[in-house]
C-alpha cells in the first residue's frame, strides 16, 4: 500500500465528462490500496478566461487582485471533482492552497512556496479520504491568496509530495511520458522509461514542454520521485529520479529542438573593457534572457559579439541596445530569427569523451553548419539554420542511436 | 463622513459593465468623503449556473464541496470589483468571507452568522481604501468554507455593519425601495420613506421578495439601520428602523398579496384529543410549513380542519396526510390551490382599534369573500379567492388612504 500524489492538468479536467474520467482512474488506484492526495488545475481555458474578464476592466489589473480571482478556477475543480468521486462512494475532501497549508512568499501572481503544514491533509489521508488540493494557489503570512505562476500546479504536487513523504507522484498531463526527441519530428522516437531530475531540467530548459524547471527543480531538491503519464491512456510514463549508476551507460537520452530562438549580431563593437558587461547589463535591465553568447576579437580593435534570445524578445533585444552602442562609440545590431537550437541531453556525457565529435560528425554528413556552440556537463547545444532542423533532430536521434534504446 | 456598508446583488454586478457602474457609484460615494465596505454577490446567473455543473455529476451533491464550490462565485465578483475601483483611481482590496472574518456553524448551505471579527477590515478602512465582501459565504472554526443560504449576501451586509459600527447600510437591488402595495397591482402605491423592522419581518414573510426575514431579524437585533434601494438610479429607496413613536400615527404602513397559497381543507376527522397534533407533527416531518390554521368542530364527534401552505408544498402535505387520516379513523383530505393571501401590516394598528373592521368592510363593499383570517399585533391577513386578489388589495389600499400617504 503506497502513499501517491497524482496531478491532473485543466485538459485532463476540461469539462464535466472528464473530471469523472479523472475520478474513475482515482478510484482505481484506491481500489488497489493506496492512500491518494490529487492536485487539479483549473478547467483548460477557464483561466485564460478570467484574465480576459478582468483585462476589459483594467489592461494591467493589480497582482493581489488577479491572485483572487484566478484562484476560482481551481477551487472549482477541487469541488466537482469531490463531487465526482462521492458519485463513485469514493470518501472524499476538497482543500483550496490556503486549507492545504501551502504558504507562499508575497509575490503575488509569482509567489514561492515557502513551507508547508500537511497536517490537515494528513489526518483526512489516515481516516482513509482522498484529498483533493487546488494546483497553482496558496497563502503568504498575512492570509492573502497567492498564485504560483506557469507550471504551478506540478510544482503544487510535488511540494505536497514532498511534504508528506509520497512514495510516488504521478504528474498526468496531454503527452505520456519524456521522449528521446519530439515524436512529431522524429517517428523513430522511443519513449524514456526512466531519466535523471538533471537531464529532465535541461530538457525543460530546452522547451520540450513537459514541465517547468522550477518543479524539476523543486523535486530533485527535496528529492522527490514522479513519473510524467497520460491521462488518456493506460501506458507507463517517464520516471523522473536521481540519477544512478546505469544511467551512465548511457552517453545521450534525448534529442530537443527549440525553434523559438533568434540569433543577435553585434558587429564592429569597439573592444574596450566594460562594453561586454554594459551590454548585458542592458539585456538584463531590459528583462530579456540570454542564453548563449560568443565574443570574437578581430582586429583593429573592434569585436564582434553574438547572442540567442527567445525570439520574441529578439526586437525588443535591438531596440535596447541601439542607443547603448551609441555611447560605447560604435557597433551595428542585427538580428537573424530563422536560427535553430539543437541539444543532446545525457548524464552518461560526463564519463564519455568525443559527444561534441559524434554530434558534429552527424551534422556535417548532413552538410548541415553549426553556427554556434555550447555545452554544459550534460548538454551539447548548437545554433543552426531553423530550415535544417528537423533534419538534424533526425540525425542526431540516429547518430546516438536513440532509436534502438 | 460616514461609514457605509453597500451591498449591491447579483444582478447589480451581472457583467463587467454593471460592476464598472457599482465601481462608479462607489467612486461618487468616496469622493463625498465617506468610508465604505461593499459586500457583493455573484453575477446573477453564475450560482444557478454551478450548482446544474454540480448536478450533472451527481444529484444531490455533498454540502460541504456544494459550499467550496458556489463560494467561487463570489470571489470572482470581489476581484473583479476591485479591479473596477483600482481603474478609477480609488485604492480597494477584496475579502473572501473568511478573509472577512465571517465565522460562522458548521451547517454548510445554511449557516449562521456566530461571530465577525472585524479587525483586518477596519484596519484597511483606516488606511482609507474601500473594502469588498463576498457576501453569502463564511468560514466554520475548522476553516471549512461555509455559505449562509438564500439571502445570505444581504445578511453579510448587515451583520458587516453591525460588526464594523457602519452609520448606514444601503441594500442595492433591482427595486428601488418598499412600497405600500406591490406597484404592479396598485398604480397609486407609494414608496414608503421609512418602514419599521417589524413591518419589514411582517412584509418579507409575506412575501414582497424585497429581501428575506432573517436578514431584517439580524438587523432588529442589532439594531443596524439599512436602506433598501436600486442600483439603477439614484432614487433615495426606503429606510428600515426602529419603530419611532411618529410611526404609530399611521396605522395601516402596507398592503401585500401573496399568492403562492393553497388551503388544505380535512373533513370529518375524528375529534379526539392528539388528532390534530398528530396531524401537524406529519405535515412538520415532511418539512411542510403550515401558516393560517382554523379548526371547527362539528356535530357527531366529527371536525373540520382548514389550513394553509405554500402552493408548491399542497401536494406533498396532501400525500403525507392520507396515510395518517386512515390512521386516525377517517377523514378527508381537499387542496384549494385557487386562494390568495391578502395582508395589511402596520405597527399603528396596535394603538388602533376597528382595523380588522375596517379591511372587512373594504372588502365586503367589492363583495369579496373572506375564507380565513389570521392576526397579529401589527398585521391582519385573510384568505380570499385569488381571482379577486388584485381587486382586493386595491380596495384595501384605498381604504386605508395608503395613495395619500
Amino acid at each position: 500500500m503506497a502513499l501517491i500524489v497524482q496531478k491532473y492538468g485543466g485538459t485532463s479536467v476540461g469539462d464535466v465528462d472528464r473530471i469523472k474520467n479523472v475520478a474513475a482512474r482515482i478510484k482505481a488506484r484506491c481500489d488497489e490500496g493506496h492512500r491518494l492526495a490529487v492536485v487539479v488545475s483549473a478547467r483548460s481555458g477557464v483561466t485564460n478566461e478570467l484574465i480576459a474578464r478582468a483585462k476589459t476592466i483594467m489592461p494591467f489589473p493589480d497582482d493581489r487582485e488577479m491572485d483572487m480571482l484566478l484562484a476560482v478556477g481551481e477551487q472549482e475543480t477541487i469541488a466537482l471533482t469531490a463531487m465526482a468521486l462521492h458519485a463513485l462512494g469514493v470518501p472524499a475532501v476538497s482543500y483550496t492552497g490556503g486549507q492545504a497549508g501551502i504558504f507562499t512568499d508575497k509575490m503575488h501572481t509569482k509567489a514561492k512556496i515557502k513551507k508547508i503544514n500537511a497536517r490537515p491533509l494528513q489526518q483526512d489521508l489516515n481516516a482513509g479520504k482522498v484529498v483533493i488540493v487546488a494546483g497553482f494557489q496558496g497563502i503568504n503570512d498575512d492570509g492573502h491568496i497567492t498564485t504560483l505562476g506557469r507550471g504551478g500546479s506540478d510544482l503544487t504536487a510535488i511540494a505536497i509530495a514532498a511534504a508528506i513523504k509520497a512514495d510516488l507522484c504521478e504528474i498526468y498531463t496531454d503527452v505520456d511520458g519524456v521522449y528521446t526527441a519530439d515524436p512529431r519530428l522524429v517517428k523513430d522516437a522511443r519513449k524514456l522509461a526512466e531519466i535523471s531530475y538533471d537531464e529532465m531540467l535541461e530538457l525543460a530548459s530546452l522547451g520540450s514542454k513537459v514541465m517547468q524547471s522550477r518543479s524539476v527543480e523543486f523535486a530533485k531538491k527535496y528529492g522527490v520521485v514522479f513519473e510524467v503519464r497520460s491521462s488518456f491512456n493506460q501506458n507507463p510514463g517517464t520516471i523522473v529520479k536521481e540519477e544512478v549508476a546505469y544511467m551512465e551507460k548511457v552517453v545521450v537520452r534525448g534529442v530537443a529542438l527549440d525553434k523559438n530562438q533568434a540569433k543577435v549580431v553585434v558587429n564592429n563593437l569597439v573592444d574596450k573593457p566594460g562594453s561586454a558587461a554594459k551590454i548585458f547589463k542592458t539585456l538584463a535591465d531590459a528583462n530579456v534572457n540570454v542564453d548563449m553568447i560568443v565574443q570574437n576579437v578581430g582586429r583593429g580593435g573592434v569585436a564582434n559579439l553574438t547572442f540567442t534570445v527567445g525570439r520574441d524578445e529578439a526586437r525588443k533585444a535591438e531596440h535596447a541596445l541601439k542607443p547603448v552602442l551609441a555611447e560605447l562609440g560604435g557597433g551595428e545590431v542585427t538580428v537573424w530569427e530563422n536560427v535553430a537550437k539543437l541539444s543532446v541531453v545525457g548524464v552518461g556525457m560526463k564519463t564519455h569523451a568525443g559527444v561534441a565529435a559524434h554530434l558534429f560528425q552527424a551534422l556535417a554528413s548532413h552538410k548541415i553548419n553549426i553556427e554556434m556552440i555550447s555545452t554544459s556537463e550534460i548538454k551539447i547545444s548548437v545554433i543552426i539554420d531553423e530550415k535544417r532542423g528537423e533534419e538534424a533532430t533526425r540525425a542526431a536521434h540516429t547518430a546516438f542511436a536513440l532509436d534502438k534504446m
